[in-house]
């Protein structure tokens, strides 16, 4: 199994989340963060100020999903939040060994 | 080393974390998230509304253990989060390379 | 690649990211979290009070690198956050499989 980690602009989580509905994704958990990539935030976001802007609100989105959902998954994410300019995310993927369902104690592939 | 990452019902940290005080866990990091699985939050939160539930607070809770601790860390934050209701949340394993103590520079097991 | 997650004490975070820009890293993710280690919070924090001190507010930072960054880049988290305090935090390192920028589609150290 794989975690899924994607790091969007909050604007697009709900269009993200419904693209990964209908792939059949049935679970994520999602954070507010801040973050910045090679820009360092510059002219992301314009608040008319002198200072230098860094860190720019995104939201944290991870899903754990099958091996084989994996870079599908990664590809319905990168298409939908996908605007064209600058600071529109990263998603990175992590092995993970095993997940278990809490409710119930079932394992693996199962449980996602 | 491994990473265990739980997602739990908010109102359960308190006696998880004491669960994993009571096996032996010295050290862990929580954040404040939100979620849903497989029923996409339907009936885990009562409003009395019409619109779609969705997006459910969860508190995401990382430990990083030893390997030889790692399965039981996991069946502790089960046993302990278990409800038996719906959304009673994941738990999953991710192997680590290395982990740092900051004070002391410490690599490896004797830094957790 | 690499993912490195860094705990840190709120205050170092400018000086840990500037260390970092210094070094090279181009991008990274902050978010507040809670956590505690070995002290279990105790004499992190004062409040004068006399009940059980235990989550203390932290930095959680995270910097996907090219596997020749990761070694350096954990050295100049631990260098620069550290204040010889307990509570300074940990460092540690996730090997992952893939990275994507968003914007462009790119995938693997390009993405970074
Ligand atoms: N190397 C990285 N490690 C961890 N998080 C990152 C990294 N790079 C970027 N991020 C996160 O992703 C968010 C978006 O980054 P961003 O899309 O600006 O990347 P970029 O490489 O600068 O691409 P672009 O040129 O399209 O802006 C950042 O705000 C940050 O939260
Ligand atoms: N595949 C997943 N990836 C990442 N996070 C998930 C995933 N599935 C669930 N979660 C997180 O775990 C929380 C709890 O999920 P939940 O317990 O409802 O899972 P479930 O599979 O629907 O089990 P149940 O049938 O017991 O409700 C969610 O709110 C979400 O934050
Ligand atoms: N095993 C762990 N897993 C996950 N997070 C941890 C772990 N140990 C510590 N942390 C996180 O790192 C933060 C700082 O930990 P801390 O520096 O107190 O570690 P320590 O081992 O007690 O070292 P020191 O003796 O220098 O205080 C904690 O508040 C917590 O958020
Ligand atoms: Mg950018
Ligand atoms: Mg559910
Ligand atoms: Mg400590």
């Amino acid at each position: 199994m794989k975690l899924v980690t994607a790091i969007i602009k909050p604007f697009k989580l709900d269009e993200v989340k419904e693209a990964l509905e209908t792939y059949g994704i049935t679970g994520m958990t999602v954070s507010e963060v801040s973050g910045y990539g090679r820009q360092r935030g510059h002219s992301e976001v314009y608040r008319g100020a002198e200072y230098t802007v860094d860190f720019v609100p995104k939201i944290r989105l991870e899903a754990v999903v099958e091996d084989l959902d994996a870079a599908s998954v990664v590809d319905v994410i990168v298409k939908t939040a996908q605007t064209g300019r600058i600071g529109d995310g990263k998603v990175w993927v992590v092995p993970i060994d095993d997940i278990v369902r809490v409710r119930t104690g079932e394992r693996g592939e199962g449980a996602i």
